[in-house]
């Protein structure tokens, strides 16, 4: 099960001692410095910030009117967003503006809802869930997780692939009628980091399902590239339109990370009969989202492109973050067969895979150096890794010297705790 | 069942025709005027608004550090809000800022996701609710109600007194453990403004009651006072506790009618039992809500002095609107018998009952004018009005002039259809 073959000759066992040594060593002298960093969360850094810093004083103080000439600062209208926030903003979710609404601070608020609504009420033309399963693609985030755990929703693991989930497995699984939902974070996977290959999208959407199946696709990094790979996502909602699927899938994302984390905009898309249900129980949750935080964002960006401009200067900052893991990682962990690590093309992470049953030592190493990890097994249904080896590292808060520093850290900590491991073997 | 007495010799019908000519004449003239006035929606005026100016650049690109020293740009903290807007807002409450939860820009949608977390997990030590009923003390609020209707929630009626509702009603009716819930409207209720007295917050905390009973206090009009008389409202949570009813209340309040409608901050107070439950389900939804524009608030109220301050300035606008209603309404309507209405001293509503059976006719009649009225019942559960007679003016988003106009065209309504309907009785 491990990356590593056994070792029985008692020189070999010498030779690991002594190597055994020399890390702890190293080990030491690192927890010697004193530091405190912190890697679990994918929170962008003060200078991604300050690149929206223009928004803290936006709109104005007479700049109040959205396009239609409602003032913004007094109820109105409708629970689905002002109407330029929805066509500034459609690009990230492939759906025209009256087919999304743009919502409050919060994209997990608008998945959480739709679950919990059809648990309550049932999907459009469906009845209320009872018994459900979903299916969730591994290794993912632990929020979309926390939801269902919270819900008594069963969670089915399926391994991603680098290309989306087995599909395989998914069309096997999603044949029982009682799955009736899935996770996906189909482009820059958390924390994969993995788009979905268009195969995937098409045989997402075509796949036989119950009615009230529905694709929960949270395209939380849609334009946050580090590369020029820029891989395209296929728009699940046409897909799923095409093959007579049409209520299918709803689209999420957010600006939490593009402008403030925690103040930007989260929004969804999804069918007309869909919306109309969503909107249906939204209009008594809410007299409706906060219009000048959505005006603040139209002020700010006035386009797409203001949107990929700053993406871009975004990227700029996070780029030599990256690069300072991969240094780290490729000097220290290269060729030991230790840990494979991904090089993203996008997104917030980077994804660690060490030896089976060294995860959880090792994020415990690096607490005692002062490092913050998020807990092993967090990217898997209930906190547990079948595996106990994967691992996600956030370095886009942290300096670059820190960065570095953290990834060295890590590194120390992943052969350290093969380094214990093997001797337990042999 | 009607204010006026019958009446019938031929003489009389001969007074009333000629009356009722001359009425419908005034109406036509003042149809032929092609006004649009909406007097619908509890909705502040732009120069309410206008008060609220300078956060529309708040808080200004280089303040965003909390009082702790966090970045409110990012993610980060308690879901339960920035400690500062929790000091600045607790006197909303009535509860320490340590046990009270500022969040996103919707009260209601913290009162929604109480009741929905309670229908699905059951309210804390309890088991989730099923086949429950809420108390509705009436008039009330339409979308209190809605958010019932939506769950399936049995609505019971209780009639308000005038200061508060008939407690040996509600005493009687909360003895039955199927009725798990109340909504509340305790200061300058909307819409007939009247303030529950201290013995009503007695007997409401004192009372036998399910365990998982809850009495969901809306404190929407902690702050909106019209007159000098400022009517002291006892705080429940505090009589709760005193009575070993520790976690029978959720407290909320909004400062949507304080800065901007729709773009202000929602929060709640309550026991600490109540809280973490309220948080734990919480923090499965959200990372958090939008602190800055906690911050934004913070920075410009300074203190809770602020918000008095700037609540006196609010009421200075009102009070000309609200008097614009009494001038028309005393002198086309007074002693006519055809109507009653108040003269709030605080809240955003005047509450008009009309002869029975006459409300759905005024709004008819209004409707025709250019006047935008609420539909007759909606200040009742499931729509229904039993006298039909109940109508709910919301004067302060028209100029004083409109005001004016709208008050003149509704009372013409009123004497209409009151003609109209002695007519009938003759």
């Amino acid at each position: 099960m491990t990356d590593l073959p056994h070792h029985g000759s008692s020189d070999h066992a010498a030779v690991l001692g002594a190597r055994h040594n020399e890390l702890r060593a190293r080990y030491e002298t690192f927890r010697a410095k004193g530091l405190r960093l912190d890697i679990t969360r994918g929170k962008p850094s003060s200078e991604q910030l300050d690149l929206s810093a223009a928004m803290l004083s936006l709109p104005g103080r007479d700049d109040y009117l959205s396009a239609d000439g409602w003032d913004c600062r007094n109820y109105f209208g409708s629970v689905q967003g002002l109407p330029e926030a929805r066509a500034l903003l459609s690009g990230l979710v492939g759906a025209p503006p009256e087919r999304m609404i743009v919502a409050g601070n919060s994209s997990l608020a608008l998945m959480h809802d739709a679950i919990l609504w059809a648990l309550v009420h049932g999907m459009p033309g469906g009845r209320p869930w009872r018994d459900v399963r979903f299916l969730c693609p591994v290794p993912g985030y632990d929020r979309h997780f926390a939801i269902l755990e919270g819900l008594g929703i069963a969670m089915v693991p399926v391994p991603l692939t680098g290309a989306g989930p087995d599909m395989d497995a998914v069309e096997r699984l999603v044949a029982d009628p009682s799955v009736k939902g899935m996770w996906c974070v189909p482009k820059y996977s958390n924390p994969t980091a993995e788009t979905y290959s268009a195969a995937s999208v098409e045989r997402l959407a075509k796949m036989k399902a119950a009615p009230d199946f529905r694709i929960f696709w949270d395209n939380a990094y849609a334009v946050h590239h580090l590369t020029d790979a820029r891989p395209e996502l296929a728009n699940l909602l046409d897909a799923c339109a095409r093959h007579g699927n049409p209520d299918r899938a709803f689209v999420f994302a957010s600006t939490s990370k593009i402008t403030f984390g925690g103040g930007g905009l989260g929004m969804l898309a999804t069918s007309k009969a869909n919306l109309d249900w969503y909107l249906g129980h939204m209009t008594r949750r809410t007299i409706g989202p906060d219009k000048l935080n959505q005006l603040r964002h139209v002020r700010f960006f006035r386009d797409p492109d203001g949107i990929a401009r700053h993406m871009e200067a975004q990227r700029r900052l996070l780029v030599p973050r990256f690069a300072a893991v991969y240094e780290r990682f490729d000097a220290l962990l290269g060729g030991t067969g230790t840990a494979t690590w991904n090089r993203p093309d996008g997104g917030y992470f980077v994804n660690l895979d060490v030896m089976d049953g060294c995860a959880t030592r090792v994020v415990a190493l690096a607490k005692d150096l002062g490092i913050a990890m998020v807990p092993a097994g967090r990217t898997f249904p209930y906190g547990k890794d079948p595996r106990d080896r994967n691992l996600r590292i956030a370095p886009t808060c942290l300096a670059v010297e820190e960065v570095r520093a953290a990834a060295e850290g890590v590194a120390l900590c992943v052969l350290l705790a093969a380094s214990e491991r093997i001797g337990k073997v042999d």
